[in-house]
């Protein structure tokens, strides 16, 4: 049995039971009860995830995962294909915003290369070097990769994430880098959510009116060109989908396996964790979704998967960054959790 | 001329010629224009309450002021008024919800007992002691408390933001304790933004149906009893506020004052901020609005003072919380404004 199934197979439900217990916990905090609102509940979520109701912190890490797009020669993209590799180069020098947000909350940064149609000889050993094929097709032509293709690009992420549960890892966030990747994403949520293509599709780095409009008629193209291959979620993710995206689903699946929270950054990282939790709904018990970003789908993307973002700053960056901030709220949870007095133990009478 | 008069004097609005030069840096860091959203205008907003398109990050400070409230023995709350000096005790060992945030972000808190009703004689020297009087008269029953009570209390935040400058912070948090005090918050909004008790009054710590319509009509009792005593800010505060509403009021406006932001925390410490707005309408340029609170009256405040919070957690529990949350958030925008590489610095190619 290949990785990905046996990966799929070994993701269970989370321990409802543990709910009780946690929450019982955090009624005895010196606080009126719930008043601390989805931090408690972020809180009993993560127990949940980790199996216990004495949960740990340890290390936290975002692995940014970068790939190219076939479909970004149709001009679906303000900005030009060559600054996939570009911002690479900046992520391993330090210079990006999740290098500094990552930082902020002391989150360690793992730049993915999955798919990037570039070599990136300048590239120190910092870089992680799991090309799959140099950047997709142009799904608007035919399929963005072969099934075995993204098999082998989400087995990179969940690979990754055994990894770090080996390193002791307790906390897990998602980032892409990738010219035209709102494109793949919306043409994935499309055809997973499933909803129209117009209901997904926003302006991405800063396209006008005009240019939003061909982006939807090219996506929608690209889901009619590929028609025959959306019958299940591999074979969705390799017709229409990415490298960084499939590595996301991956991720995902990987921490789900291993009963480590995973914090999905924004739009394109929604997208891997649709692929995700279409491929094995329990995967979904596992995530946080950090913020809501400011590309139109994601609104639609929180109401059909009926699930709630953390934050809304009104970010659309990628890379990590929303999953960075809502690692530090998320771990604010959990320390609430772990260190606030008990009404007995601070000796403070309790409600009437 | 009093402390408050000169303070108020000496509130000049923030200097707008800073916007153009920190958003055209903000333009050059390697993201597409915009694309932090709100991380972006807080470091905007940043430079200019500082004054500079160079922003520093200095220390970190809360101050959470505590202080009882006649009013409590009108039944409006569904804690006891014990739980004022337990919660300060509680605050001084480590143990309260405050102390847990505000080690999470690296900030320092200090507790102002600005009126509580008990001697805290086992309170050690963390305890800052400025005790204008032990609690407020009952309010629907009389003033709250004198003018020049008021005024003291008001003085006591802002020395403490003054001490705060000398000793080099760079980014202050207020934040509230006081058994009953969501309900003269709920009166001061209502007289001040204005608007009816009903639209700025909510459930506090947990009241049902009917201890909520109590307490609208207690809050009511209390402005009409007050009625000749609404004219101007000091004297509403006097009539129907607190004095650690007061004290937040005072460390607004001693902040503003030298040009330190200052990050409100929820409900109570809203109604702080209104009072120092509506005696000097500059202030309000030096603020951020930390998170809405799941107190009901919170959305008014919004509305009606035509701001927006950062966070909405549903948290509803004061003592600096929310404040705490946010303070991350404004020092993760500066670090981008401040860590970020260029365009031309990183070599990233810019938009078509």
């Amino acid at each position: 049995m290949g990785l990905l199934k046996q990966t799929i197979e070994s993701i269970k439900p989370t321990p409802k039971a543990i709910e009780a217990s946690a929450r019982s916990h955090l009624d005895n905090l010196t606080k009126p009860p719930g008043s601390l609102g989805r931090l408690e509940d972020i809180a009993a979520r993560y127990c949940l995830i980790t199996g216990t109701s004495k949960p740990k912190l340890g290390p936290k890490r975002i692995y940014t995962f970068a790939g190219d797009h076939g479909i970004a020669e149709e001009g679906v993209s303000a900005f030009p294909k060559e600054v996939t590799p570009q911002m690479v180069m900046n992520m391993l020098s330090g210079g990006a915003a999740i290098n500094v947000l990552a930082r902020h909350v002391h989150a360690d940064v793992r730049v993915v290369d999955i798919g990037v149609d570039n070599p990136l000889e300048e590239a120190d050993d910092r870089l992680l070097r799991h090309k799959v094929r140099p950047g997709t097709a142009n799904m608007a032509r035919g399929p963005a990769m072969s099934i075995d293709e993204a098999e082998r690009a989400v087995e990179v992420g969940i690979n990754l994430a055994l990894e770090a549960s080996k390193e002791g890892i307790t906390l897990l966030g998602t980032g892409d880098m990738g010219i035209g990747n709102t494109s793949p994403s919306s043409a994935l949520m499309a055809a997973l959510l499933p909803c129209s293509v117009e209901m997904a599709t926003g302006r991405g780095t800063g396209l006008d009116d005009n240019a939003l409009a061909d982006k939807i008629a090219t996506i929608e193209t690209s889901l009619k060109f590929n028609s025959d291959r959306l019958a299940d979620p591999l074979s969705t993710l390799a017709a229409v989908g990415g490298l960084e995206i499939a590595g996301i689903a991956g991720l995902v699946l990987g921490a789900a396996s291993r009963g480590i929270p995973v914090i999905v950054d924004g739009f394109i990282s929604s997208a891997g964790a649709l692929v995700a939790c279409r491929m094995c709904a329990a995967a979904k018990d596992y995530l946080f979704f950090s913020h809501k970003s400011a590309e139109a789908g994601h609104e639609t993307f929180f109401k059909i998967f009926e699930t709630e973002p953390l934050l809304d700053l009104g970010m659309r960056l990628g890379e990590g960054t929303g999953a960075a901030l809502a690692m530090s709220i998320i771990e604010a949870a959990v320390k609430i959790y772990n260190e606030m007095a008990t009404f007995d133990s601070a000796g403070v009478s309790n409600k009437d």
